[in-house]
């Protein structure tokens, strides 16, 4: 659901609090969709069949916690961000992050030209630099071949673009080299995988016979560095204190990976809801966010905030993200259609830089809660009936539970399941 | 559901052929659990009230398609195991592979004590050497302070058993350094996360009043180096040339970032799946497994396979892996719970344990197809399938059009979506 920015339907004031049917019923009619079709969210799997085709050994579904993150403007379009995700608060903090960007400041993102890597691997290589010579010269025949493979994609204005040959050191005691030649596939609207690497499987048997050599692997990688989005939030005239500790946040990841992979987690917590809302293979992303996040040598965080000391702060996103509009269960599954259609994103890009948005948002949450009160005693409702759930109390002793246990942490600043246990002991106590 | 190695009831042998149906009245007789529960898995939704209290802004559910990798044995223990994931061919590929090594070898696996860590950060300390002094002098009190704010916990056997004081230099610039403590803590059953937060929260006070510091971030690291867990493949007596390309595949891991990502990505396709299927957190499994891959200054593959040349395969999983059997969703999630009773363990470390057996199974056979026919090749039905199903084909219209797709694979070794598209329009031509 695009909205011009400041020009949010008044319903989306009261998002939070409208009740499961009530939002998606404002969904749907906000794209013209049958209210029917809320029946994937609601209540019914798809057709076991097609979970029977889709996978093997199918039994069913698993059903993933689907949210909406609100108050979301990226590159001034205001959107709703679908989230399937099993984690309390990252919701919350992400539509409480969005509100205060749209009040301080903006969200923009941008994203590369996109190429998808396809490796063909020559594991043991005598002359290499021969070899690596005689690929380059017929470079041009090689692209030829492997996109008459891709004849479709070619069509769309993809395929394969160029090619790289690396010359990798077996060292000691090895006296071969091994070969890998790089394909780059400009793939898109598909993550493209297959696509790939059905075109490495074709094209490696003609490379081996040019170079006399036997082929190995024959994939895409995962480290899909040349297909990176970036996004960028700057945020004005807030607290300097806060803007302060959460660049010293953001240099703490930077000097320790302890830290790093959690900053990054929190990143990704935002990133996986999205692709799996989606129906995008969210092991591809991260793998490739994490091996690209270790690249220098150390690993390192995938953001990095800074402020001027007044009140001015900046966080920019830097991460591969390589993903499909069409292809895998993108159009096939019934909810990753419906939430590529409340995006209404146009192509893969467009929703590679959502993604990217939201994962700097999600950080951002991240950061604001851990620099101001604490991750726990700034979410501590959430944190209440988190375990208010886990205990055994029955609906009907919930709401009193909760209470309880709030009044509990004011009192003691902490609470665990031994507290929500004892205090439902009392309650049926008759205390 | 536990059997003895080599007792498997005989329904197991066609566990793939039964339907989807037919397998779930079968793994729900097993455990005994009445065959309602199956509409979990095969219908229903739980009740989104409940989605409600778990995320924000929530509207229900988002179905991931589940199925049972089958013919598993871990260290002896027969097992199917539940996955949840988008992605053709992986339960089927995991099934084959965990039946090649019934037939030539094992699986074993282990786990270390399990100790998460928690972190607190000084950003700006004059005398860093000073503080680190003063915070190991006092260390058995914090320790003890932080024991109280789990006592639940600490019940159990669990709880904060040592810390660290660590010094990290701001460079230049800078004229302060950075100190965190790292407080350990074993977790026992539960991922711990909120617990080592809350933990954290509180004695960080005491421990800046002690060294008159600063205090910043106050959370969990999910670098979970201290809590990991091995898994080992061994296979004898296979095709000497196949174990010495899939020794290759692994030294290319080892020599390229850009295979490594993709090498543990292939772990993650069955790692993530079973997380997710027992309600566990994938994102901070995913940022530790990755991050640890970095560890080194080069990112490596999580495993390593080598061959001694003549039919024997080894290969070792080393892996950070942090995860509950409480807490979070795993009991309070129906379908969680239920895979839980399914797996039958009796605590997180075996959870854990069958977690990495699952990863290095995953990783052996994406390397296998990879080193045999390729995995276009090796997958083409899964492949045709997934083509057939992104059409517009109808179900009817279904089996006609896979048989000419792979027709017309044997025929060009490639198929895409166009050849899909120019079939069906053939077919609907009444050609």
């Amino acid at each position: 659901m695009n909205m011009k920015k400041n020009a949010a339907p008044p319903e989306s004031l009261s998002f939070r609090k409208m009740s499961p049917h009530e939002r998606v019923t404002t969904l749907l009619e906000e794209i013209g969709v049958p209210l029917s079709e809320g029946k994937w969210f609601e209540s019914q799997h798809p057709p076991v069949e097609r979970a029977n085709q889709w996978i093997e050994n199918a039994v069913g579904y698993f059903s993933i916690p689907l949210g909406f993150a609100d108050h979301f403007v990226i590159d001034g379009i205001r959107r709703r961000i679908p989230l399937a995700v099993e984690e309390t608060s990252i919701i919350a903090a992400a539509s409480a992050a969005a509100k205060w960007i749209q009040q301080f400041g903006e969200i923009t993102t941008s994203a590369q030209l996109g190429e998808n890597i396809g490796q063909i691997q020559f594991p043991s290589v005598s002359d290499a630099r021969a070899a690596q010579e005689k690929i380059q010269l017929r470079s041009d025949d090689i692209l030829s071949f492997a996109n008459e493979t891709v004849p479709g994609l070619v069509s769309r204005g993809g395929g394969f673009n160029r090619l790289e040959v690396r010359i990798l050191e077996r060292g000691f005691p090895f006296q071969t080299s091994m070969l890998v030649v790089h394909l780059f596939c400009d793939t898109k609207d598909a993550m493209g995988a297959n696509l790939i690497n059905q075109a490495c499987e074709i094209v490696s048997a003609s490379i081996a016979h040019l170079i006399g050599e036997e082929v190995g692997l024959r994939i895409v990688s995962n480290l899909a560095d040349e297909c990176r989005v970036t996004a960028r939030i700057t945020l004005r005239n807030i607290d300097p204190a806060l803007a302060i500790r959460i660049e010293e946040a953001s240099r703490f990841a930077e000097l320790d990976p302890y830290r790093a992979t959690t900053h990054n987690k929190g990143i990704m917590n935002g990133i996986d809801g999205i692709l799996i809302a989606t129906g995008n293979d969210w092991r591809a992303v991260e793998a490739g966010a994490h091996a690209y996040a270790a690249r220098s040598g150390s690993y390192q965080p995938l953001s990095i905030w800074r402020t001027d000391g007044e009140g001015t702060l900046e966080g920019n996103l830097d991460i591969p993200m390589s993903l499909g509009t069409v292809g895998g269960v993108t159009r096939t599954h019934p909810s990753a259609a419906l939430c590529l259609k409340l995006l209404d994103v146009k192509s893969a890009r467009e929703l590679a830089r959502i993604v990217g948005a939201v994962g700097l948002v999600q950080n951002l949450a991240a950061l604001r809660a851990l620099c101001g009160d604490g991750i726990v005693a700034g979410h501590m409702r959430l944190h209440v009936s988190n375990i208010a759930l886990g205990s055994e109390a029955s609906e009907t002793e919930l709401p009193l539970l909760k209470t309880r246990l709030e009044n509990l942490f004011q009192d003691q600043k902490r609470i665990s399941a031994l507290d929500a246990r004892n205090i439902l002991s009392l309650m049926r106590g008759g205390r």
